[in-house]
């Protein structure tokens, strides 16, 4: 593969997969891998998904795009399905990744912010070891001193918190919201608290700030529910979300209970919402919710769980802690050297994991996952324990 | 259709499209339109494309997505055959939208103007009725106050010109870039003078200025090149585009000569090139250099180029001008009211055409429209007219 021709913005692996199938990647020479990275949290429904395959072409032989000056039925039913699957009454917009719904939460947040009257609110409040995008905004809102270098100027009204606990000491006169993961997808997969998340959301609503939800990672049934909003039962202003919800097409999504917060050209996006990804995202959700009340993804998330603390009892020396919430689970490790071989040896071995912070192995396998491509992966993963000498 | 929970950001008309075929759409009762406005330039290979519907099937069967860890083969041969066609000595980065891959070009400047030495070089002046997106940086990138209430704090270090005579002496010790588009989608359609493009190209050159050009709605064949910047014989630092590049499935791309201006980590987008978009992306290119090589687009340009000349000779008391580039063209009319009714009548004569600026209809039909889908267009525009009354 020729890569000269592609800025050098990842440190890439040369690996080159050809296809999938399921949990599995296969490259060029026919080997297979088990993915238990989902290509970090988008491949929901696995490689190789007939139904989704199925929906995406029956689209693309009828009907693509369409600008949004007209209406567009699958987008307005996954709009619909959201709010449903979720139960939060809230209105969608589409967006094309992760930064682009997290802009949308932004231009809400400084909306409702400069609505309420008195002085404009426009601080946004978020929190150490975040990631909420690549923009320049959803840079600065990343509360990671590394990630604002070079490209400032920035805008202004960021708040970082290094923890839940500071958040009321950040607040200000001026604090329009506060944005978080609620588990930092980048940051190590140690879930918040549920005490310290409802505990926050009474006094946000206390002082009318909007409790905003990035779940870019966390979101598309990852927790075991549609949002890890509802495991955690809270109901946000706000929510985003990317990654899982087009099962590989690029599609985001920003809801929120502000319903008349935008009017017509306030906000935008060419290919947001069309035929294409909206159906794709409409097919991701039939399935998944399938998954989920059938109690198959809740099975899947007891058994995943429960392999990674088997290792995690058995090599204590090598993995300090099991951390996670339902299919997005860590391991965390003594430091970065050993989380980078242990990731190392696991791809000799053929299986794909992530890393999460400094020194957390990250968990992320598509949701529909079968108990054969988990014990499979699993074995592969005992045996690259056994090459870490 | 069920609109009530779609954020109201777009002024739509709630006519509803079920399928696609050529430059025609179907609504619900099978009604076809001619479509003059391609979803706002997206659709360049037409409707219900075979070649285009079964590659998206083809790799949406056989392998969607993996993350950027690992090679993507169809992404490095898009980047590859970019850089061939347009023959510009570049690297590429793909993201998911044109505001994406605008963000992508202002990152690039601010890091190239930090790398100077001496103090850093950090506003990029854009131009008066520019467009380049929805997100808050890009939005404050637009010269359009307009778009500039709401969503602040801005970022610094943005600068506009009245128009390309102005930017010198906007240009101060710490400009780093000037960002614009050679034909201004949402500013009127009317193209910019070579002679001043090259004038300002060399300008900018001997100041060390990069000189960006936004291709998001010019670029993918609209010009009768694969970038406009070829058309108008100059060789930008950095160019981006969108929009038409995916034929419908969303996808940007930043392309620039600065081949090392970033090091892994510093940009990055979960989606972007990923294997469905970038094997669209290749597709359309092949479609789209074969009309070009063919001679067929051009023929295309010239006739539509006629008919529209023609009817602005033919109602000279309506339309004020013909103006344009490629298959990006405009009439000009007396005021918006004018073109709001024209807009009107030819939906309700079963044409689709666009708005631009305040008076200019804006026709920006599928690259690969056939002579039969012209005159039948054209047709019906003659009959809406008569409606004007
Ligand atoms: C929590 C979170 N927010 C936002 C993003 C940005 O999403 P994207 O890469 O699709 O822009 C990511 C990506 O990793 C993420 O994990
Ligand atoms: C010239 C130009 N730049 C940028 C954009 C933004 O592109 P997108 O809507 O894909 O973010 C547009 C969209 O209309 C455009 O016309």
């Amino acid at each position: 593969m020729d890569l000269d021709y592609v800025l050098h913005t990842y440190a890439r692996d040369y690996t080159h997969f050809v296809k999938g199938s399921g949990a599995r990647l296969f490259d060029e020479s026919g080997r297979d891998y088990m993915d238990f990275g989902s290509g970090i949290a988008v491949c929901s429904v696995g490689y190789g998904n007939e139904r989704l395959a199925k929906a995406i072409s029956e689209q693309a032989y009828n009907l693509i795009h369409t600008s949004n000056l007209y209406g567009i039925e699958p987008q307005a039913r996954l709009a619909k399905r959201l709010v449903e699957l979720s139960g939060y009454d809230m209105r969608v917009f589409f967006a094309n990744s992760g930064a682009e719904a997290n802009e949308g939460a932004l231009k809400i947040a400084r909306k409702f912010g400069e609505q309420l009257g008195g002085i404009k609110r426009y601080q946004i409040i978020t929190l150490d070891s975040s990631f909420h995008g690549r923009t320049i905004s959803t840079l600065k809102a990343t509360a990671q001193s590394k990630m604002h270098d070079y490209f400032g100027p920035y805008p202004d009204g960021f708040v970082y918190a290094k923890d839940l606990a500071e958040i009321p000491s950040k607040i200000s006169d001026v604090t329009c919201a506060v944005l978080l993961e609620l588990v930092q997808g980048e940051g190590g997969i140690t879930p918040f608290k549920r005490e310290e998340i409802l505990h926050l959301e009474k006094f946000l609503k206390a002082k009318n700030i909007l409790l905003m939800i990035d779940e870019v990672q966390t979101g598309i049934y990852r927790s075991g529910e549609l949002f890890a909003s509802q495991k955690y039962g809270i109901n946000p202003d706000v929510i985003t979300t990317a990654k899982g919800l087009g099962g590989g097409v690029p599609i985001g999504a920003v809801m929120t209970t502000l319903k008349d917060i935008f009017v017509p050209g306030e906000h935008g996006s060419t290919f947001g919402g069309n035929f294409l990804s909206t159906r794709a995202g409409l097919e991701v959700l039939e399935i998944l919710e399938e998954e989920r009340s059938s109690g198959r993804l809740e099975r899947t998330i007891t058994c995943f769980k429960d392999r990674l603390k088997d290792l995690q009892k058995s090599y204590p020396e090598i993995f300090i802690e099991e951390v996670g919430l339902g299919l997005m689970r860590g391991l965390r490790m003594r430091d970065v050297e050993s989380l980078e071989k242990f990731i190392k040896k696991a791809k000799e071995n053929r299986v794909l994991i992530l890393k999460s912070g400094k020194n957390t192995a990250r968990f992320l396998p598509p949701l529909t996952i079968t108990l054969e491509e988990m014990e499979e992966g699993f074995k592969r993963l005992e045996k690259a324990i056994g090459d870490l000498g």
